[in-house]
């Protein structure tokens, strides 16, 4: 499409799906960078590493998600660096691309407060590759403590320590504390899963901190019922191998898996923009880069505060939301109309705590256990990409609530 | 379950867990030893390294799977050394262990005629790794053409080539011409899927050699109707990055799969007993082994020539018919009765080329196109482990046969 102004959109997440999306039809080209080939659904992130659901039940081909947009070209690569003031992208692969509009979504990945090194030891969970590796090394512990001898080493092949207690950390324990309880309960011998530890580590004074009083109580005593050790106001102080040291304690766990900080993308450090502590980038209120007007950040990279005074969130609602402003804005732009602010409207939290239960804040309504659950089930089959998707997910959700099984036992990869 | 013998099964495959559950509610402790956590329902391998099927859908726990049988003990671990005139196991992470009867039904893998060098580029089927690295090659080739300026460049990176014109090459070849000319055709802009190049080729003088003449031709019509290029009598001579070498011509391909020579698991070679060339194990009648009748050798890893003075073929059938035998006679031997002879009985072959497309030999009856191709889906589900998986794949399946896509599309792991 050669004349047609060139709109680069790098991420294929919740922010730059979107803005790819809300220009189709639109008399522009738009290139769409992505280091992975498919977008991933990260809010069941967590059930793929606790052995629910397959990597691709949760992903679908960036490609295939695009394909009855004309105007869209897709590109498998990584951005090593990008010229703002040229209005260029250097490629890894594919060399130099040049823009007219740049939207920048290449969100955040997991942060160790400046300690790097317990990255090995409390691996985050933010792509699949990621989710692959907690579910083996959750289940190898199981493997490891049926082959171990001595009761006291069992005990600690059997411990499981979430570190962070947002809506990531709180359904990765619920989740690991039913494989324990209900998934593995009776297929070992020399141990009984059912004796697991889960610990749910929160550095803050409670878990769920974005939540309302009554549905955070409702959600600990979820975590609780099913053998959840919650720790609020624990601040982890040291990470090692199969240890978590938490002040005067220190806790000898089999997994360890991080679900505390982020940080921004390193492409927000080279936009021209300040960025906040966590490197996530200061936009104006139309969401473009003060310094470089070409430039929009959306999603989880964006850093501003709202109308209400409270910053926006890093959720998949914002995200969305900002990236079908960013591209109303270009549209904008282009028609030499002025741009507008961008508003986040509040849609509502949930979280799911194991089998049937959940909490869920939709503003107008708060919902906790059964009806919760039914909640977050259905909206979350119905945001689901692809219509294989949500019936895969269906069925493995149904027989999952009749056996109490996870369907994805799968111990794969090198690292036994 | 101390005082009763110990049977030792190693390999949770067809033929060991066919071993396994004849051994159900017999007075003996059985303990199944495997590397992996799952049994591998081997048929679909090709799917899941097609992009057709997730890992999971074809898998299941070992431990799940024989949860309901009391006399069985399940050990993840890896065998280092049969010791046979002990009657010992090392294994590498639980030790010794000792067995009154050992049942060795560790398989083979892909070899590759003593040239181990061209493993890294013309990766073999075998376990789901294998299957996940395949896709991942598969797809990154697409992802790569439509990278590259070069027509000629691009050109090769759209050429695959399977070597080996058995039932997995077979179906490999005709899976990958329907990824390029059905699934991807309309998702790239500056390569046309369509254009791919698959070419099969068979050493031998003719693909599927244990099948008869009409099916043969019909599965040859099938494949060069879906655009694969059927080379037979075409010996492989060398493979390099990229390239392969078959007498004096010389193919650039940018994907290589290995669908050839098969290699016994080493355990063989430890069992005192007389191996063949291509080091499977030759047993007695009873598939015990002569020097050592408390080893019985089942599956694709025993050499025996049936009554009919051919030898019994590596399919998942006579691995679950041999697996059987061998349980039958440890009992007889427990019981002090003579043992009795293997007997295979051949319940017909299979193979599927493509969408709605199949040649089957069921020994009384003999199908091609649609029915066989029915058949072959209802014999397939109906021998899946687990509800769950029958589910899952029927679904699956469905949305596929309608939309004409592939549901698995994910690149995953490092390899770019």
């Amino acid at each position: 499409m050669p004349g047609l102004p060139r709109v680069v959109v790098v991420g294929g997440g919740f922010a730059g799906l979107a803005a790819v999306r809300a220009l189709a039809g639109a008399p522009v080209e738009v290139v769409v960078v992505d280091r992975h080939n498919h977008h991933v659904f990260q809010p069941l992130l967590y059930q793929v590493a606790t052995a629910g659901l397959s990597p691709a039940d949760i992903a679908a081909p960036i490609r295939w998600i695009l394909r009855r947009q004309a105007n869209v070209r897709v590109l498998l690569d990584d951005v090593v660096r990008v010229h703002p003031a040229e209005r260029r992208l250097d490629l890894a692969a594919s060399g130099a691309l040049t823009y007219d509009f740049l939207v920048v979504a290449t969100g955040v990945t997991h942060a160790y407060f400046g300690r790097d090194d317990w990255a090995a030891h409390a691996p985050g969970l933010k792509t699949l590759d990621d989710a692959v590796a907690i579910r083996r090394r959750v289940l190898v512990a199981f493997e490891k403590a049926e082959r171990e001898a001595d009761p006291a080493r069992q005990r600690e092949l059997l411990t499981f320590v979430v570190i962070g207690g947002g809506p990531t950390g709180v359904e990765m324990a619920g989740a690991i504390a039913e494989i324990a309880r209900q998934a593995l309960a009776d297929e070992f011998d020399a141990v009984a899963p059912r004796t697991a530890r889960v610990l749910l580590l929160e550095g803050g004074p409670a878990i769920l901190p974005s939540y309302v009083d009554h549905l955070r109580a409702s959600a600990r005593a979820a975590l609780t019922s099913l053998g959840v050790e919650v720790r609020e106001s624990t601040r982890v102080t040291d990470v090692g191998d199969g240890l978590v040291r938490a002040g005067a304690e220190t806790i000898i766990a089999g997994t360890i898996v991080w679900a505390a900080g982020v940080q921004a993308s390193p492409i927000g450090r080279q936009l021209g923009a300040d960025v906040d502590r966590s490197g996530r980038v200061q936009v104006a209120a139309d969401l473009s880069v003060p310094a470089h007007p070409a430039i929009f950040v959306v999603g989880d990279l964006m850093a501003l505060t709202g109308a209400d005074g409270a910053p926006v969130p890093g959720v998949a609602q914002a995200a969305m939301q900002s990236g079908r402003r960013a591209a109303a804005n270009i549209l904008a732009r282009l028609k030499g109309r002025p741009t507008s602010p961008f508003t986040y409207r509040d849609l509502g939290n949930m979280a799911t705590i194991g089998r049937a239960r959940a909490v869920a804040d939709l503003g107008w309504v708060r919902l906790t256990g059964y009806p919760a659950w039914l909640a977050w089930l259905f909206l979350h089959l119905l945001f689901l990409v692809g219509f294989k998707n949500k019936m895969v997910v269906l069925v493995q959700w149904l027989v999952a609530y009749v056996t109490r099984q996870r369907g994805v036992r799968l111990i794969t990869g090198d690292d036994r």
